[in-house]
């Protein structure tokens, strides 16, 4: 698909039709998310894909989705057929940069912002984008603290959790009631050679 | 293009041709940043596009450009013909959660992940890729603080910049060292329904 069209259509869904995404096309979408860039060349962030129905139904019940479903939504996370859970890790930053070629063993960074986070970010995107490029769709879910799917997924300590990427064929589904604030105007946020210009 | 393609095509440029961005070229690369994703749509990103040359200077002396060509680089940000400052707010996020549809004014939410950081990587992303589907490259960089570009283009204190994406067409430039590490391999970073399997 155009790159245009896979951003003009990309949209968080949060309903699927129950049919599974084919290993092959599950593969192209985390490969996709295997392409953000990363400081350094830390390559920090990894990734969790769970098809397994009943893990699944776990990480719904990590979700809430029993509290979701009560406030009249459908089921979204157990009935999405695949999860993409993207993580990142700190310490391999912290590694990377102490590497001979960057800051030596000795030196800390002061990081002045953590780019762990932001790469997975972009991570994050690319699955969002390559789910629409397969013609499928995609939602993403945080949860409210990671220790469960930590444990139940194994996930070491120095390995941060960011989320959960659902994929699968759209069902319709409730439009989120946040897109109700409309979005931003550009002038409030795009600012040309200085802030507020 | 197609969407595997500028995926495929994209890589970190640092350094570019004189010639500027045309000025809606520009805009559609910053309009797809601003179809970046934000938790509860808080659309905490915001971008200062710079074109004018002597900005430009100021940034390129902010990030040691002169450090860098001493180590036998070509000059990388004060040639670049365009940049855009990401930016993100914490605060945007905070006051969202607590409207009266999500947590209310009284609670504050204990955020398990910083997500006005993942989000700004989502809108990084989307300006990379958009960059390559118009036929130019970009580049990013951080920088070791940013009290001087804040300075310098008057960013509010509650916006925190997150670095800079260079955008321009792209000349030979000199392969990143980090690059001689390597790609993970996928067996280390994709798991399937537990970690290490």
């Amino acid at each position: 698909m155009e790159f245009s069209d896979v951003v003009r259509r990309r949209r968080m869904v949060r309903r699927y039709l129950p049919e599974g995404v084919p290993d092959h096309v599950l593969r192209r979408v985390v490969e996709a998310g295997r392409r953000g860039p990363s400081a350094g060349f830390s390559q920090g962030q990894s990734f969790v894909v769970v098809t397994d129905p009943g893990v699944r139904r776990e990480i719904a019940a990590l979700a809430g989705e029993d509290a979701y479903v009560a406030k009249g939504f459908q089921p979204w996370v157990s009935e999405a057929p695949a999860h993409v859970v993207v993580c990142t890790s700190e310490q391999d930053y912290r590694d990377r940069y102490r590497a001979p070629d960057k800051l030596g063993p000795r030196t800390e960074l002061d990081w002045p912002v953590p780019f762990w986070y932001v790469d997975a970010g972009c991570s994050l995107m690319l699955l969002l984008l390559a789910a629409v490029d397969e013609g499928l769709a995609a939602g993403f879910l945080a949860l409210k603290s990671y220790e469960g799917l930590r444990e139940l997924l194994g996930i070491p300590a120095h390995v941060q959790p960011i989320g959960i990427v659902t994929i699968g064929r759209p069902a319709p589904d409730r439009r989120s009631g946040s897109l109700d604030r409309g979005r931003r105007p550009a002038a409030e946020v795009v600012h040309h050679d200085h802030w507020g210009a």
